[in-house]
């Protein structure tokens, strides 16, 4: 399926501040991480990813300029669910391909706490930001 | 990519029941209802679909009588969430096919009310569902 309303941008800029990829991509990540938990926990999971898991994930990333200063969490959260979206949508990465990212990098088991799970599914989403960047487009100021 | 955490089951009751199944599933029917209201609406957007409207979408299919008596709206939701989450992990549907059916039902614009979404919505899980039955296991008590 191709998706009609699929726009191409020119800038990541307007990629981030995109409001409607944001919410679009809201549910691609924490359905993706639900898989990639599904996986590494060998049950049926699901889970509501943190907008600080996402903000810390795309800090110290070359997209993070793209947001403006002083961004909260949930505007560095929404940053990274518009770029997956944006990937998602543009062809750049299945669903497979994007659980199979994470599980690779979700060192974690059911004793795993809230903030260990959070640190470590961190690390895995900004891996799997920086894999993707060469799909962004200019990311110039 | 197959799904190492996916078990058959043998009765539509499991499934309904199954609570991992159900919080997968949550992820799944948002997102495609997001990707559904965005090509309805020709630009992105995201939508956390209400338990109501998916309790509707149940209620008065065979599956309801899996679920058991006097299922309130979040147990009726989280029965039809497990049944998509079963259906995508099986292998009977992707995300392009589940996504083109409820387009084809989404017969919403910017203008609806949430109320009248709502009910559309519903009719369009409706069908979903009742195109899925065959693939449910045995649905006897």
């Amino acid at each position: 399926m191709m998706w009609g309303f699929f726009k191409e941008h020119s800038s990541t800029k307007d990629i981030v501040r995109n409001k409607g990829l944001a919410k679009l991509g809201d549910s691609l990540v924490n359905f993706c991480y639900s898989l990639a938990k599904s996986e590494v926990l060998t049950k049926p999971t699901g889970e509501k990813v943190r907008d600080s898991v996402l903000a810390r994930a795309i800090r110290d990333t070359p997209v993070y300029a793209s947001i403006g200063r002083r961004a909260d969490s949930g505007v560095a959260a929404d940053a990274y669910e518009a770029i997956m979206a944006y990937f998602w949508l543009n062809g750049n990465g299945t669903i497979e391909s994007i659980v199979s990212n994470l599980v690779q990098e979700l060192d974690i088991d059911s004793d795993s706490s809230r903030k260990e799970e959070g640190e470590i599914a961190s690390r895995a989403f900004r891996k799997l930001l920086l894999g993707g960047m060469s799909f962004l487009p200019d990311q110039s100021e």
